[in-house]
């Protein structure tokens, strides 16, 4: 069990596990990456730049300093049998679930987050998953596997309970957009409409999964599949602070693929981004 | 007679040439590039590129896959006379439409537009341009030639019956804006007015020439030239629909230099544009 | 003394020192960046490029070639003391303003601003700085130093008589903010309520002070310390042109640091940057 | 079955498949790769280039052009179940073997040589392999598989009934190396000895196995797992001289990884290597 | 005329033009490359690293500052008629003949050293040229072209009475090889054999023309059409070394083509080669 | 002191402080790069890297898991006084002398090893230094300072009272050469004879000190100030191993610049010079 280990040390992010409330780690899975790999160093570049940022926030009037979040590192994963590696993962989540963890997930690709998501189903009934990403992730299988990036949200939607938000969806087959309609909330190219998560849930248990290729490929390069017109940082933390206060249990930012971008600005965001999410959920 | 190739085959592109209505080539010359060049690299960059994007558009909920649309490679091109080399340029796109099929072609730099221009003008009396662009390519002659990307627009409109319709340009000499002024229909930095083409095109023909450098370098930085102070992705997709539903007989897509952007995104960001352009099209 | 250096010639700043009324000139240090290193680079790589761009602002409707300017190139450096250093960069610049010149400084790291806006103080009583900038630099010390980039800007309200403007800035520590709460006149995020300045500052001296990194990364990633949610090209333009006509007597650009984009955007951004900044002094 | 594609066209390499007596294909796999993924765009890359080299190679005296050789693509490749993709490609193999051909394997990562020798040896009874490497890729599992780019030639060696020569490795856990000393005819950091094969082989029937990393870092930086300390392309292509004459009746070139190196030099390298093994079995 | 420029100011390279016996200038034209364009960067990339290198050489214990050498900068060229530009180089560089100055050349591709060699042959009666290249450069005519990179050698043969020494020729068609069997005293992959150039010159004209890819493109991959298997800076050094002392009147440096490279090595290892080339004709 | 740090945990390298013989450590200083700064980011690259490298050697049959060493981190620096910060690196270097260790250190600059060093001359009277480099380092002063990586050598020799040894030595100032033929043992070039120190050593103290820029920049780009005409990895290897069983007492490996190398091979070569390093000293 990776709780087992000894936290990473950050400035700003330095509890044990015991004392920690929320805690990070990272899945550097891309085994199912259709185009181009290399979100498996997601989670070392992000901790590799972590030192590097502030760890207040001018957005929230926070510091990351001042909450109980330990980094707890990588889960080690072994290529090979897709299904087994996805069970370890829900294992690894659902152990921190118990000890009344809060976790957020660097991938990695976004099918990790099925496995995560799974852990959170059965720990939170009745779980709603906010999904932010440039793609729908609707199809029903892709390549002929029913496991994959391009069919996470369809498999998560299958188990889930309470709704399924989909924001600043760009990309997909025309019946994943159908199957949207028919089925999620879905927003099509922006966060617009992200009030009404924040007025019809109350105090229902929130799943935040953040597809990173959501912003603008002008902003985050470093992503496997570059989509074009995509939402601005500004855009995507206005949008995560609209759901400032929900009972926001866990998330996940997936996708960054660092080798692709090398002034090294695509995972300086990616940063940011966790620092916000940190606080969201702080 | 590149139309006399076997048409490349792509996910969403593969009609036969006979059953195709819209044909895309390609014409890698950069030999008047004062700059950066390696525009000649476009096409191939954008070919390779084709097989990994959706062919189904969100922005017109239409399908590549839907349309009889042909692939017919690149224009063999020989360096030295730039005269000559025009000239057959001219002549293989004037083969295309005396077949009746409407063309889009891969830059290569903005020059090639000049004869693909001009065969269109001799099978289309009363042809307008649209011209989407950072520069205003109006010169009279640029380092001592009267041919050259930078004086293009200038010896297209000398064989213009119709409007020359001028969008996004940003740069220039000051006589350029100054003859724009007296002879074009110019909007200087973005796409506003462009629903006056709409407004007032009906039905005649109009050509679409876009040089991609006229989104802004952070979501395009791979071009020979560019400039600050562009226009969005969203911007120029919601431009190009207001042209939606006129008689848009022929399209280019130029200045895509690969070589300057190693992550890739600007050569994504063109497959993009192409696919909607056809769409526009079809 | 750099002014009795050769100028450089460059198309459009091409004038002799004496006949210069704006003299452009390079501090190629970046001795306290505690991140990544490079800015010493910036004015070698803006020199480079300058010769590439338009020489007339569409922005401005001016022209750099009409205005008298000249490039006097860069201040030779020793690294080791930084008080040594800094005094000579303050006695350089005096030396430009007995000769009643403005001077424009090509950065370098931002504690360059420094010893310049020093020389401004007391060559102009009254002087007010406007300070564009992701950053607030107005720590007291950083890393054990009282002289960094970090805390430039606090050492210059030290000095100041005049107002101390901020726009822009979207990361520091919590004291930072609080500092400028009491002392400056921050804008956080973007340049809003820029026309403030315009709208009190009359006729009194006014030094520019722009840390190119208050532009987004994704149009300029090539800067040390990228921060996210920064303004577009547009903004930056459109907040300096609020300022024309105002008695603005200095200026710099710092920050810029070429290696980090090997698509050769920043560099050319900044080189846009320094024109309009030319013809705003103009 | 790839072998009922249209084969690609190239200069040099253009026979119809019935015609052809040599045979390229790739299989863009990487599935297994531990540290850095990225050799599936290794068949695309060099496919590119190939059109930009000489044809003649002065090292052999001999053209591409005067033999029989097609391009048959890419296999298709599902993710998911490694046993099964592997199987595929031994049927793919075999049934070009069955039509009497000689085929040259563009890679992807080294465990898909594992099937296409599979084939082979079923086809060639009493077959040697030549490997060539930088990594001794003899482990008995590798992070708990026995499928591997690490364990391929372990694997292979089972099945082996010829001799296994492998020259240039330089890394490898202890083991191995044991293992080695007393299973296979290793040459340790370059090729010496490589006259032994000659010598010895008669015409006894040779697979060719070069994984591309045996060059030295220096020639070919675009590599999953870099070694220093390897040969040259002098050395190798004296080495494969070497071997001229005997009855090499497949081969395979794996573990390009292109997008690590952006001069392009790694691909050409790739294109130059494949030239000279097309002649060798020509 | 550029030797009515004023001369650039380099560490080591200084005299005014008057009193220089030796003259370095550029001429950046890239218009015949027919794969990688890029080599118009070349002398400015060379000028700008120039500052950073020793001008002492301990191969050769001599010192830049020691002789009289100006560099004049470079050619401004016209694209167009390859004819006139061709024309306009060899009238430059007679007229530096004229004034006795020995020139050294900074491409720009390799056809440049066509006119140039040119002026010297009417200078100088008899010379003879030696070549260091990848390629032959004796194709009669390419794409068409009789002026071209790829045909240089050839041209240049056409006009001379002397010897025309080829060496590290890894490239070409059979037929180049075959020109240079009858025509040429070649020598293919690398520099043996340069002592016959010693041993019989004499004190007879000699022109040294180095495409800079002879170099291994290990040691130099910004260059258009690298080639493997190349020579290394050590022998290429240690070749130079054998001809001094000959009548060497004229060389050029070609083929740089730095954006290829971003490490920044490939324009270094071209200053060392300029550095030791100057002393060798000082 | 950051003896009392936890030290890093890598795969072979993974002793406690207390039980290790052989302690690495970096300091990521880079204050007096005179040219291309950015070797303050070696030690982290380095140990990003060493995870993925074979602990086992082949070159030495040993593995750096048999062997007690600990990473003890890096120093924390202060930019500011030079000479303040030297003093530091001494006296971390003292305490673990005082220790029993033998310490490996990381650069940063070169100008580290002076401190290091002078630490060394106080524990181990009579020391000799074996210095590895392209640069002589032994300049009086640098651009007026005394304390540079460009006088890095010519300080220790100062201090020395053993011999100092130099190879590969290819760049420096005339006097530099001068002063090393009066008072260094300099093998120009290359290692040869650098069996002497072998031969002459005894058991008396040896420090290794390895300029990184040694090798060739064909296998390490990735350094300040590249230098053709290098050594081999294998050259450097084998003139190591020439040294094996000497009393080695420290080593430094210094001048790696991670980002000019964007393939990795810079760092996962240096990475292994450490590997080999260790297991000399152990």
């Amino acid at each position: 069990m990776i709780k087992d280990n000894k936290p990473h040390i950050h400035e700003g992010i330095f509890s044990s596990y015991a004392d920690s409330r929320i805690v990070v780690f990272g899945i550097p899975y891309d085994g199912t990456a259709s185009y181009r790999p290399g979100t498996r160093f997601g989670p070392q570049s992000i901790r590799q730049e972590l030192g590097g940022i502030e760890t207040y926030s001018p957005y929230q009037d926070m510091n990351l300093a001042n909450h109980r979040i330990s980094d707890m590192g990588d889960m080690p994963l072994h290529f090979g049998n897709i299904a087994a590696v996805l069970e370890e993962m829900k294992r690894e989540t659902a152990e921190f679930l118990k000890d009344g963890k809060k976790t957020v997930v660097l991938g990695g690709e976004h099918l990790i987050s099925l496995p995560v998501i799974d852990a959170y189903i059965e720990a939170y009934p009745g779980l709603s998953v906010v999904h932010l990403d440039a793609h729908a992730d609707l199809r029903d299988e892709y390549l002929g596997e029913k496991l994959s990036h391009a069919t996470v949200m369809r498999r998560v939607f299958e188990k889930l309970e309470g709704e399924m938000w989909q924001f600043g969806i760009r990309s997909g087959a025309k019946d994943e957009f159908a199957f949207a309609d028919a089925n999620t909330r879905m927003t099509k190219f922006d966060l617009s409409g992200i009030d009404a998560v924040r007025d019809t849930a109350g105090d229902s248990p929130i799943y935040l999964s953040i597809d990173i290729d959501v912003l603008d490929p002008s902003i985050l390069p470093g992503t496997g599949t570059p989509e074009a017109g995509g939402i601005t940082f500004k855009e995507l933390i206005s949008g995560l602070l609209t759901l400032k206060g929900l009972n926001i249990v866990g998330a996940d930012i997936v996708e960054l693929s660092p080798h692709y971008d090398q002034s090294g600005v695509s995972t300086s965001v990616a940063c940011k981004v966790l620092r916000e999410v940190l606080l969201l959920l702080a």
